[in-house]
């Protein structure tokens, strides 16, 4: 992945979102500067890792008299594109649909949830967390007139790799998938899967290693 | 994470999971051997970084005549633990939990849901997907003489560290959290952070570097 035309480890980027969490709740106790080494005993990753992760980005600066929490908080969020507003609809109004739907942490993070749809019609005409559920038929005018920029997919496993082809169509610049398939997309459109399942392999493969400790 | 006693790198490990989906979908297909080139070219990974992985687990054989696609998905299922049939509860009957509770991906993997838990009176003696929704006063008995051995956490954030300490307390082996809380538990205890939004602003990241390239 790449910033600023310079290619940026993956491991490095999905560090991001964790250091961006942990200045905020710094912020929040009203800590407003923190030397890599507390940073480091927080994050639970080296110092000098702290140090390298953000030299991919310029260095955010005063190593000796620690960092700015407020800045550094503030230039990785831009980093992150927070500052972005995307334009947001959630496809599929199902229970992990509302629960995403619900979930506040999206709004806080300045993603824009602008409309929802569904085609099951006793769903439509129904308005979860204060946006409205819209039908699939209405998807394409929506998704263009509006100029969405992000699609969230909570959809049956079958149905999601034509609607993601059809966003990808229509425009669309990222898609957020919950659907246990591996997206096959137009090269600019950016996607992240949510796997939960691999995660739940991964706590699997934890419990039984310990066990053989 | 160790192996037998070896250390495995966290990367290697969250590979181990997509490998068997990938290897899943084969048998599905019904295809019996695969080379390591034509497994690279499924998973976007080198045949030599695939040959890697494989090695911290013992290689799994035969590099010139390909794969036994079966054979590794059984061997990649026993090594992570999936073979064990772990007894499982789910705390919070909210949106996601339902989500979770009804997602058929977990009981093909060999999760066995065997009690749902909430502390909101008209949830607790409803089913979800056969499962019982008991109070949560009947928790510890039940997590103790059920033997419990995994908790999924889909709990509002504030409540989430005090049941995990419980759990912790009456012998719970991993914990599943879907609350944006970084967990604190004791050693023994494996804890899988699924932090949703952390992969929406991944997702972000990506759409903004590729406006700037």
């Amino acid at each position: 992945m790449q910033y600023n035309g310079k290619a940026v480890p993956a491991v490095v980027i999905r560090r991001l979102p964790r250091y961006y969490r942990y200045l905020g709740e710094l912020l929040k106790q009203d800590i407003r500067r923190i030397s890599s080494g507390a940073l480091s005993e927080k994050m639970n990753v080296t110092a000098s890792q702290i140090r390298q992760d953000f030299n991919y980005f310029g260095g955010f600066g005063q190593q000796g008299y620690g960092y700015n929490v407020e800045y550094l908080y503030q230039e990785i969020g831009a980093i992150l594109g927070l500052d972005e507003g995307y334009r947001t609809i959630l496809v599929g109004a199902g229970n992990l649909g509302h629960a995403l739907a619900n979930h506040g942490a999206f709004e806080k993070r300045g993603f824009r949830l602008m409309a929802i749809f569904d085609n099951d019609p006793k769903m439509v005409g129904t308005v979860i967390n204060g946006v409205e559920v819209l039908p699939d038929e209405e998807m394409e005018a929506f998704v263009k007139e509006q100029q969405i920029e992000i699609a969230i997919l909570a959809l049956p496993k079958a149905a999601t790799q034509k609607i993601a082809d059809a966003l990808a169509e229509w425009g669309i610049k990222g898609l957020w998938n919950f659907s246990y398939v591996e997206l096959k997309t137009k090269k600019n459109v950016a996607v992240e899967n949510v796997h939960m399942i691999d995660s739940l392999m991964t706590l699997s493969y934890k419990i039984k290693q310990a066990e053989n400790e």
